[in-house]
């Protein structure tokens, strides 16, 4: 399974709410857990980000609030929150599409993952459907400037 | 109103709830907005922090996602989740008590408020009550290792 389509149809949802056009999936053993999309406005809170949910839901799921052994894939970098969410639930791996040179914090503005005095270092691998996630993320804030 | 006090009590909340004692409150204006403790073993999510449920109860009452103008006091230096949060809904300052060295995000493993490319930078003031919360988490970790 393409996980990382999953996340992109995620983002879809998003766009389609009006929602800035980001998309999560966890997954453990190469099987779904959870997916959510960003759903910021729609919950009113400056945490509704697509991985916040979707860790959420994969923690109601395991009933546990550690994801060990679990990896997330995001159409775009995180932002500082949720890198420091996927810290904070040990989360194995990271994939991710599209840069995010605004807010994101493993490439773009910083690399949190390799601060060498934390106890845990995500593995990040980047790249996937970049161009068309990029594409979809233009379309969203050209589409609101007009 | 001594609000760092407020947050206390919330920390000596989770403490009798046998979670690790972080406590935290939301103002604006002077006023009392939203306060919350450290619920990740009740709540079995890894983003129950303190910080981040004051920040949806804060959320919730303003119902905006943006917390423009609020202020955050918190018993302890937040981790890499809860300053990106602390980001994220654009909160103005952060008043904290103790250092985390393990995982703090604003002094102790990074200053993520100072990096020059995000659009956003909280003030912060920190050392309120150090010893007195230093004391409680001590407390805590002593407690859970007998």
């Amino acid at each position: 399974m393409d996980f990382m389509r999953v996340a992109i149809d995620e983002a879809k949802k998003a766009f389609a709410e009006g929602e800035v056009p980001v998309g999560a999936v966890i997954t453990r053993e190469g099987r779904l857990l959870a997916a959510a999309h960003n759903m910021r406005l729609s919950r009113k809170t400056a945490t509704a980000h697509a991985e916040i949910i979707a860790i959420d839901r994969a923690c109601a799921i395991l009933e546990d609030w550690r994801l060990d052994g679990c990896d997330i894939y995001i159409t775009v970098e995180p932002c500082f929150m949720c890198a420091g969410a996927i810290l904070s639930a040990r989360i194995k791996r990271v994939y991710f599409g599209a840069l995010e040179p605004k807010f994101g914090a493993l490439v773009s503005n910083a690399d949190i993952f390799s601060i060498p005095t934390l106890n845990h270092h995500p593995e990040v691998e980047r790249g996937f459907y970049e161009l068309e996630i990029a594409q979809l993320m233009r379309e969203f804030f050209q589409a609101r400037r007009h």
